[in-house]
């Protein structure tokens, strides 16, 4: 039978703890969310729901089209100028996804030939990018500037460097100056993820490059997504106008897929908007999350010192990790599981979200609940 | 300098005649619109996009989180229902992407040690699919049961077969029941991709799979896009609930990306309903490009006879595809420029989308202008 193999993986996970079923969500809730990656709470702002509605109606449920036929509005063009100023970038180029954007950059990057160096933490979509590119991956050690610089040594034609500047299950930051710098000594380009940077970290969430002062730079690409601190959906890379118009020449996943849909333009921009009109919104994600880790640390849990709005605790099994979430749910707070192969390591977490709009007295409501629960 | 290839890449594209530049539209436009795939019209429909609006403001802006994570909203889990009973399926799982469906669906159903047999004129997102896959590719001719039935021969161990149901480029349709039959001679499974062919084909718009009377079956996957005849964004895979299982469990694309935002899921359902109610607006499709054909090769142009609702005219060389465009566009319609590398043959073309609102004046009008700005 064609798929039969399937019920054998299936088998496989069961015993192993691994199985993952969806859980649709209804649109109101008593739970407290520490699981979801609207790090400033503004997936429910009237002002993005707005931006998204308006622009269902200006512009059509859809983009029509791909990005070089029909698929690019005014809308579109817009939002790039506005997110390419914001991140201190000459240009932007949205996609419908962060994942499809990484495709793109790290595809299109790194010819036949090139050498992509790539962090072991990376997230999934900069790796499949890695397996997906003509040029050849060496994998180094996690947040090593050094071991990026030995790579490089050596190597003839293009290169680029390729990492995660706060990595998604622990939520440690990468040592971006650093890596640029190394890059820079080896004339390599530096393609770095913002997806948890943006909105959180740098002047006002002007992301991690901006705060590291290589946004801008002719030799630094970075990819963010829209799905996170925007509270919308979709991804875009930032870069020079030489790298963008490359992209839009030779990116696969920018040239062969349906431009994104207005009302998540339209939502993204709008958050955008309110994030440069409130930029104590960044601040305040940081903030929360330090105290998040240190209420954590002191009722005895093992948690990693946040560098951005991750907090990682860690569980002792995957089993353990499924029960302790379960736990919690059932008294009121939504956490996310991490559990293989969802983590690089092997090791089972609860990942909390320290949102913005967090209060002082849902914090401590949700470090009670964990502290409670514990395995 | 880290980037500095990309000027040379640049250099020779220009000499080629085959640099793309985005052109960033208006909301209202003038010009007749046969460059889009909203095939039925539907993407600027006050149900669809009033639908995108109400789910923006009841769900949020976007999905907050990955699937199994926070990003399966109740809505969500509702499209899926509707699409797979739409579709004749058991089951179905919501995508970004129609990309990131077809990401999923191959690498997830081709594990080590598989083989995939692929169709020469598949869709890009399907080769990334392959490319990406652990399984081993192996690339036959176009529309070739007998070719697919010679790649099996002999093969042990899981085997899948790929192919776009209706191609994008030329318009023309997959033989499926005999390829479904090859297949089931060698035990293996048949991925299809049929973006162009849902809300076009089958009864009421139900799909190629379904005309072919292969929908539902146990080895048949089939992948659609709500990015065309739904006038919104995203992707889905349509199976058994086994193979949804699996790719809950095993897809990458499905499990680190950020769930679909709520309102192109409410602006896909919308439009799902209103097909249902309305199934004449299927076969109009395909009048429409049938009539487009007709006319236009009785002006002596060289069109493919269409199978959906594509119609592809070929043009001389990629300079005279953007010149005849560009014509075309000055005298009031909109057409898509296909060039290399968007062409499995290096073949440019005008490809036309006969979208089921066109009124018989207008496809008068749109045949004139081709006519009359041939190179």
């Amino acid at each position: 039978m064609a798929f039969g193999w399937i019920d054998e993986q299936a088998e496989l996970r069961r015993r192993a703890g691994l199985v993952r079923t969806l859980r649709p969500r209804p649109a109101g809730t008593p739970l407290l969310d520490l699981a979801s990656n609207d790090y400033l709470g503004l997936a429910r702002h009237p002002e993005v729901t707005e931006g998204a509605a308006r622009a269902a109606r200006t512009w059509g449920g859809g983009a029509t089209g791909s990005r070089l036929v029909t698929g690019t509005t005014e809308l579109h063009a817009e939002l790039e100028r506005e997110l390419a100023d914001f991140c201190g970038f000459e240009a932007a180029l949205v996609f419908s996804s962060g994942y499809a954007a990484n495709l793109a950059a790290v595809t299109a990057l790194a010819p036949h030939g090139s050498l992509i160096v790539s962090d072991a933490g990376n997230h999934a979509s900069l790796i499949d990018g890695c397996r997906l590119a003509r040029g050849a991956t060496q994998v180094v050690a996690h947040r090593d500037p050094d071991a990026v610089r030995k790579a490089l040594d050596g190597h003839e034609g293009p290169a680029v460097a390729v990492s995660d500047t706060v990595f998604s299950v622990d939520g440690d930051a990468a040592p971006l100056a650093a890596l640029a710098e190394a890059c820079r000594e080896h004339g390599a380009g530096l393609v770095l993820d913002d997806a948890h940077g943006l909105g959180v970290l740098g002047d006002g969430g002007r992301g991690a490059p901006h705060a590291a002062g290589i946004a801008g730079a002719e030799d630094v690409v970075v990819t963010v997504t829209l799905s996170k601190s925007l509270g919308s959906q979709g991804g875009a890379v930032l870069g020079t106008g030489r790298v963008i118009a490359h992209l839009v020449n030779a990116a696969r996943t920018f040239i062969f897929d349906t431009g994104l849909a207005p009302a998540a333009a339209g939502a993204a921009l709008s958050a955008l908007r309110l994030l440069r009109r409130e930029p104590g919104r960044a601040a305040r994600a940081s903030e929360v999350a330090r105290e998040l880790h240190a209420r954590l640390t002191a009722v005895g849990l093992e948690a990693v010192r946040p560098d951005a709005a991750v907090v990682s605790v860690r569980a002792p099994s995957p089993e353990q990790a499924v029960g302790w979430a379960a736990d919690c749910r059932a008294a009121g707070l939504s956490v996310g599981c991490f559990r293989p192969p969802s983590v690089p390591d092997g090791v089972s977490r609860l990942r909390l979200t320290a949102r913005a709009d967090l209060s002082g007295a849902e914090i401590e409501r949700a470090v009670r609940v964990i502290g409670d629960t514990r395995p």
